[in-house]
C-alpha cells in the first residue's frame, strides 16, 4: 500500500454528533483530528433536567472531552470558540488561533429560541447548558424556601406556582419532576407550606403534549402528569413573560418560577457558511450531510436541515446526531481510500420521555407503550449511553437512593456570584 | 412534673457549630428551635478544597439543612439573612421577618480577610463557599486549557504558574492537590503542554508551613509538598496582587492563577452585638460561651473569641465549634430545669491536614506522625464525619476511583453567567 498523505479533520462541537464522529475518525490512523468546543466537557443532554430538578450533580452527566480522547494520540482537543470559517482557504479561525483542514465537521447543536422575545429569558430560563440547569435549580429550590418563610397567602401562591412552557419531551420531564417534588418533598421537609397551594402548570401552544409521539402516548403522558398533580394547559399561547408571571392569551397567570422549554434555534455559526438555511436557521445539507457548495464541509445534528428520501426533515434528536456523526466519519475514511460517497439514511430506533419517578412513554417503530416497564427501559438506555463507567455507577446509585428515599441528592442552592461581599438575594 | 413553658431557641448558622447545637437542643421536647441560615445547605468545609480541585461535586459534601431536621417536629428551618439582633427586646430581625427568642446561639462562622486589600479578591479568590470553590475550579481548569492552546512560551508559563497564598492547612491541601494535578493529569490528557513548565508555589509569610502544628509535621509537610513539585516560599510577604500575578516583597511573580488561603475574619454580624471584639473582629465570650452583657446570647465557633482556663485563645477549627455547639445545647437544657451553668472546656482531639493523594500529617496530643497511615486516618475521619449516609458512599467511591485511575471526577468548567447570549471568556 502506498503511503498516504495525512488528512486534517476538524470537528467542531463535543455533543453527541461531534463526539461520535471524532471517536470514529480517530480510529483512522491516517487522520489527524482536532476537536474544538467552547466547553471543556461533553454533556449528556437527556439528563440535564435532572440537574435542574436537583436529582443529579453536573459532574455526574459531564465528561471532559479531552478525557474521552486520552489514549488517542492522533486527536487534539482545544477549548476554543470558532469565530470564522473560510471554505475557500479551508481555514477555521478560533479564539485560540487559525487551523487548516481537509475536512470540517460542524456539530454545534442548538440553543434556546424565544422566537424574537429574547427579553423573556431573564424570567423564563431555558435548559440547554449546565449553567442554565443550575439557575433553574436555584430558582425552584429558592421558591420553596421563600414559600416556607412567607406569611402572605397571595405571595405564597406565587412562590408555589411553577409554569413550564412547552409540551415536548423536556417540558414533560420538567413538569413531571416538579409534580413529584411538590407532592413528596413538601410534606416532609417543610413546616409551613400548604401542599394544596402548590401548582405545576404545563403550557403548550398545540392541542397536545409530546406532539412528535403517537397520539396514544400523548394521552398516556397527560394522564400520568395529571396523576402527579400537573395541570395541562394545551392550546394555550404564551403572549408575554415577566417577573410576575406568564400572559396566556389575554390573561396573566402569576408565578415566580417559569421555565422555558418551547423552542430551539441552531448555532449562529450557520450564518457564516454562505449556505441556504431553513426558517429556523438550520443549514440545508445534501444527502451525504455535506454542504452543496463545499463538499468537504459537513453539518450534522441539530445544526443541520436534512431531508430524508421521503422528503421529511429529520428531528433534532440525539440518535440522528450520533448516526450522522458516525456516517460522516466513515465517509471521510472511505473517501481517503478513493471510495465513492454514500447517502445518509436515518435508522429510527424510536424515542422516549419520562414522567416523574416511574412512568415513561416509549415509541419504537409501530410499537408504543407507557408505564413502569417503559420507565425501566428509559432508565436502562439512558444509563447505557452515559459516557464513562464511573458516571454510570454514580447515576445508578443516585437513582436508586432517590427512588427508595424520595430524597433528591443535589438540593443545594448556589449563588450566581462567587464574591464573599456580593449581595445575597 | 409540672408543665414547663416552651422555650424559643434560635440558632443562626448551619455550619459545624450551629448544626450540632440545633441537633442537640432538638432532643429537648420543651424547646422550639428555629435554625436560620442564608444558605439552604450545610457544607462540609474540610473537603471544600476537593471541589476547587475537581475531585468532588458540591452536592457530595453538602446536605440541605432542612433534611437534617426532617423528622424533628420542634425544629423549623428558614433560609434567611439575619439583619438585626436586639438583646433587650430579644428579637432577631431577618430578611424573612422578626422572630422572638429566649435563647440565641450565633454560629455564623468566618469569611475571607484580605487584611484591608479587598480589591485583591478578584485576582485571588478565597475558599469559603461552594461558589468560590467552583470559581477556583474554573480558573485552574481554564488555565490548563489556555496553556494547551498557547503558542507563546511566556504566556504558557504564566498559565502554568499557580500561586497559593497562605501556608495553613487549606493552603497546604490546595498546593498539594495542584502539585498532583500538574504531575499526573498533564502528561496524559494534554498534547502540547510541557509539564516542566508547570509551577506550583506556596507562599507563606511566616517561617514555616502548618505553623499551628508541631515543627516536625511542618517539616514533613514541606518534604511531601516538595516531592509533589511544589515550591515553598516561606518568610515571603505578599505586598500586592493583580491580574498579572503576585508581588512578593519588591518582586513581581507572574501567574494567571492565584488562590487566597491566608486569613479569615468573623461574620460582620458581630458589630451589632454591642459587645467587645478582638483585633480580628471576634466577639469576646465568657466561660460559658455567652456574652457578658446578655447571658441568653451565645456566640460559638469561628465567630467567637474564647479564652480557655490557661488564657489561650481557642483556634478556628471544626472540633471547637462542634464541642461548643453541644455544650451550649446542654447548658440551655439544664438551665430550663433550673440547674446552674457550667464552664466550657475544649477537649483537644488533635488536628490533621492532607498533602496530595496519600500523604497527611496528624497531631493527637503529644503524638504526631505523617505519611500514608496518617492519610488513611485522615480519610477515615473525614468520611465518618460527613453528614448523610449517601454522601459518605459517594465520596468514598469518588476517592477510590480517583485513587485507582488518577482521574478527577468533577472536571467541568462552568461559566459564571447562565444566559445563553452571555459572552464567553
Amino acid at each position: 500500500m502506498a503511503k498516504q498523505e495525512r488528512k486534517k479533520v476538524i470537528v467542531v462541537g463535543g455533543g453527541f454528533g461531534g463526539l461520535n464522529c471524532a471517536r470514529r475518525i480517530a480510529k483512522n490512523k491516517n487522520c489527524d483530528v482536532l476537536v474544538l468546543d467552547r466547553r471543556n466537557h461533553h454533556l449528556f443532554q437527556p439528563l440535564l433536567y435532572q440537574i435542574a430538578m436537583a436529582g443529579l450533580s453536573p459532574a455526574d452527566i459531564s465528561t471532559p472531552i479531552r478525557s474521552v480522547f486520552r489514549k488517542k494520540d492522533n486527536v487534539r482537543v482545544l477549548m476554543a470558540e470558532v469565530e470564522s470559517i473560510n471554505p475557500e482557504t479551508k481555514i477555521v479561525g478560533t479564539s485560540a488561533g487559525e487551523f487548516p483542514f481537509d475536512y470540517l465537521v460542524l456539530a454545534c447543536g442548538s440553543e434556546h429560541s424565544y422566537f424574537g422575545h429574547e427579553d423573556w429569558e431573564d424570567f423564563a430560563p431555558g435548559l440547554k447548558t449546565v449553567e442554565q440547569a443550575i439557575e433553574i435549580r436555584r430558582r425552584v429550590l429558592t421558591a420553596f424556601e421563600k414559600a416556607e418563610a412567607s406569611t402572605d397567602p397571595d405571595e405564597l401562591r406565587q412562590w408555589l406556582t411553577f409554569i413550564v412552557i412547552g409540551g415536548g419531551p423536556t417540558g414533560v420531564e420538567l413538569a413531571g419532576a416538579l409534580g413529584e417534588i411538590t407532592r413528596f418533598t413538601l410534606s416532609h421537609d417543610f413546616r409551613s407550606i400548604d401542599p394544596s397551594a402548590a401548582r405545576v402548570i404545563l403550557v403548550e401552544a398545540g392541542p397536545r403534549v409530546l406532539a412528535a409521539f403517537h397520539e396514544d402516548l400523548g394521552k398516556r403522558a397527560k394522564r400520568d402528569l395529571e396523576n402527579l398533580g400537573v395541570q395541562l394547559w394545551t392550546n394555550c399561547r404564551v403572549t408575554d413573560v415577566n417577573a410576575e408571571g406568564v400572559k396566556i392569551g389575554a390573561e396573566w397567570v402569576q408565578a415566580k418560577t417559569v421555565i422555558w422549554a418551547a423552542g430551539v434555534k441552531p448555532s449562529p455559526l450557520n450564518k457564516q457558511l454562505g449556505a441556504p438555511t431553513d426558517r429556523q436557521g438550520r443549514v440545508h445539507v445534501t444527502g451525504d450531510c455535506s454542504l452543496a457548495n463545499a463538499k468537504n464541509i459537513f453539518v450534522i445534528g441539530d445544526q443541520a436541515h436534512f431531508e430524508d428520501a421521503k422528503g421529511e426533515t429529520l428531528p433534532g434528536l440525539a440518535p440522528v446526531a450520533i448516526q450522522q456523526g458516525k456516517f460522516v466519519a466513515d465517509l471521510i475514511s472511505r473517501e481517503i481510500k478513493n471510495k465513492p460517497r454514500e447517502q445518509f439514511a436515518y435508522l429510527d430506533k424510536g424515542q422516549m420521555a419520562t414522567i416523574g419517578r416511574r412512568r415513561a412513554v416509549v415509541e419504537v417503530g409501530k410499537l408504543h407503550f407507557g408505564g413502569m416497564i417503559a420507565w425501566y427501559l428509559w432508565l436502562l438506555i439512558h444509563i447505557y449511553f452515559l459516557i464513562g463507567f464511573k458516571n454510570r455507577i454514580f447515576v445508578m446509585w443516585q437513582w436508586f437512593y432517590s427512588y427508595v428515599t424520595y430524597k433528591r441528592g443535589a438540593r443545594l442552592i448556589t449563588e450566581r456570584d462567587w464574591h464573599s461581599h456580593a449581595p445575597r438575594t
